[in-house]
Parts: C-alpha cells; sequence; structure tokens
C-alpha cells in the first residue's frame, strides 16, 4: 500500500472520504515504472490517462517544426500530469510526456476516472479543486511570460520547484523559461542562482 | 427570465439538472449591466465573483512594471471569467477586468458557489468540465507562445474569435498575441487577416 499513501494524503487534503471511497479510487489506479528518460506519451498519440506522480518526475513539452523541444510543465512527486487537451477531447495531441528521473507513477485513465465520478461523485469535487489550482499555474505562467524578463522568471522557477532543479539540465530549464540555452549561458554567467 | 436562458442552455449542454436546480443557481446569481470601457475589477482587488458574460465582451489584462497592458484572456458571450488565481486563493491578483462593448453579466461570488456546491453536488461536475476547458485552452496558449510565429497566432486568433475582433483596436489584438503595436502593424502590412 506505501506507493497509494501519498495519493491518499493528496485527496484527504482536498476532501473528506471514507477509506472504502479511498480504496475504490486505487483499485481502479494502474501503478507503473518508468526509467529515466522513458517516454510515458509521444506526440500525435491520445493521452488516455492522468499521471499521479509517486516518486520521480516528468516533463510535458513538445518539439516546434524546426526541432526545438519547449517544456510546458515539470511535474515532481505528489502532481498529476497528462496533456489535457488531449485527455479532455480524446484526440490525439501534440505533446510528449517523458521522465526525467527513475519514476513511479499511478495512472488513472478517462474511462476510469469517469467510473469513478458516476459511482463516487464526490471526487468531482476533488478534481475541480485540482483542475482549478492547474489553471491558475497556467495562467499565473502566461501572465510572467508577458511581464517578466527572463532572470526573473528563472528566479521564480528555481524559488517554486526547489527539488527538480537538480534532475534538470541547464538547456531544460532554459526551455522551461522560454530562451535560448546560449542566452541562458550569458544571462547566469557571474550570478548565484542555483 | 430572458437573460438566463444562455446560461441554462450552457449548464443543461455538460450536465443533466432539473428545473428547480436551475432555479436555486439563478436565485444565487447577481445581475450587472457594464459600459463600453467600465473596470469591473481592478488589480489588487479580491476577485470574489465567477462571471459569466449574457452579452458584450469582457477582457482580462495587467499592466506590467513599464506601463504597458497585457491581454491575458478575452470572454464574448457565453464565456465565465475571472482572475483565477485571485478567486481560488481569495487574495488580491494582479489583473484587470474591463468591458469592452456594453456587457451584461451574471456574477456568482465564491461564497454563493460554495452553497451552491453544498447544496447541489452535481454542479461540481460542471465546474469540473468547464476548468478543465479552461486549463486546455490555457495550456493551448502556451504551447502556442512557445511554437507559433506571431503571425500563425494572429491567423489563429482571429479565427477563434471571429464575434470579437471587431470589439477590438489593433493594440488590443497585438496585446493578446504578445508583439508591440509596431511590430504589429509592420506584421500585417499588405496582408488580408481581417
Amino acid at each position: 500500500m506505501d506507493n497509494y499513501n501519498l495519493l491518499q494524503e493528496n485527496i484527504r487534503k482536498r476532501i473528506e472520504v471514507t477509506d472504502d471511497e479511498i480504496s475504490y479510487f486505487i483499485f481502479l489506479l494502474q501503478q507503473k515504472k518508468y526509467s529515466r528518460k522513458e517516454l510515458i506519451l509521444r506526440e500525435s498519440e491520445i493521452s488516455h490517462n492522468f499521471t499521479f506522480i509517486v516518486s520521480g518526475c516528468v516533463k510535458s513539452y513538445l518539439i516546434d517544426t524546426k526541432g526545438e523541444e519547449h517544456i510546458l510543465t515539470i511535474a515532481p512527486s505528489d502532481w498529476w500530469i497528462t496533456d489535457i487537451n488531449s485527455f479532455v477531447s480524446g484526440t490525439p495531441g501534440n505533446l510528449f510526456l517523458e521522465a526525467l528521473e527513475p519514476t513511479t507513477a499511478l495512472l488513472l485513465s478517462r474511462e476510469k476516472q469517469e467510473l469513478l465520478l458516476a459511482k463516487i461523485p464526490k471526487f468531482e469535487k476533488y478534481f475541480r479543486i485540482l483542475t482549478e489550482k492547474a489553471f491558475a499555474v497556467s495562467q499565473q505562467r502566461i501572465i510572467d511570460y508577458m511581464s517578466l524578463t527572463a532572470l526573473e522568471r528563472l528566479e521564480k522557477f528555481v524559488a517554486s520547484y526547489p527539488s527538480v532543479i537538480s534532475s534538470l539540465t541547464q538547456q531544460q530549464i532554459a526551455s522551461y523559461i522560454g530562451v535560448t540555452p546560449s542566452f541562458f549561458s550569458r544571462m547566469i554567467k557571474g550570478k548565484k542562482i542555483f
């Protein structure tokens, strides 16, 4: 049961549930382990799962027409991640999901999520609260893009994801904050950021 | 009742509800009218309301430290809008909301939303689905920033918001797609976009 404790806490922080209700949620999950750099989802595939990170770290990213990688989100342990557009619409997405470290995850398929919500509607509140938070983070990221300098975005990123920084290359951090690796090198030269 | 028909349809597209349940939702709403350019929310205020646009159009934007405006979202009729960070956390936000046209809106305060969800939990599903969609749109906007040229973003914007274009100045469209007005003018010179 150990791998389910973190999810259980994550749920109980947001809604009141009985042990039986938690057990049913857990019964619907599929546990998976990924090695470092293993692809969890490829572009043009349908993102069938909502993925909870028990340990490790996963990034979502896209590859643009020039072949360059852009990181959209980084999910450390205790976070859910998916290609939300693909997950919600059930159509092929444009994101890749990849493990940045050896990762253990719990997968909830859209089908199983619907089963869960039909049987125990109180989990609607859990997913509504999770999604509100994810939406707020996403909106804040757009605001930061619009109004902060690259250096300010970097400082905010380092402060927000202290546990993740060590798993990332400088190139990946540059990609997340939206600058080229060479601009990134020049920007941090002589500065103490990490 | 006319002003509530659009919301009623919006709800019934997503969940099954009885007339009594809809009536209770409507009972909790506050109807407001705004004139063109009227501010609905100011930076540093708490966004207490989730706002449904019956007619007209509302933008959310921030003013950066240089005094420049950046448009985050544009909500035409049949859309909900708020400063989600402020609404969810109950703390002062950094966005302005402003009517782009004479606007009629229905306001649901966080307090009333909690009352609604406590009394009729099936509306959790409605807000979960709404928020998933809003999150997906927000994520797609980041993806577009990362991977499309300004011209491609403009073409996508024009295709996505055909009803809104006529209410916007070129400066506002430039702000939404994330370029300066002068870059925007040069970009569209000689092109048939609108």
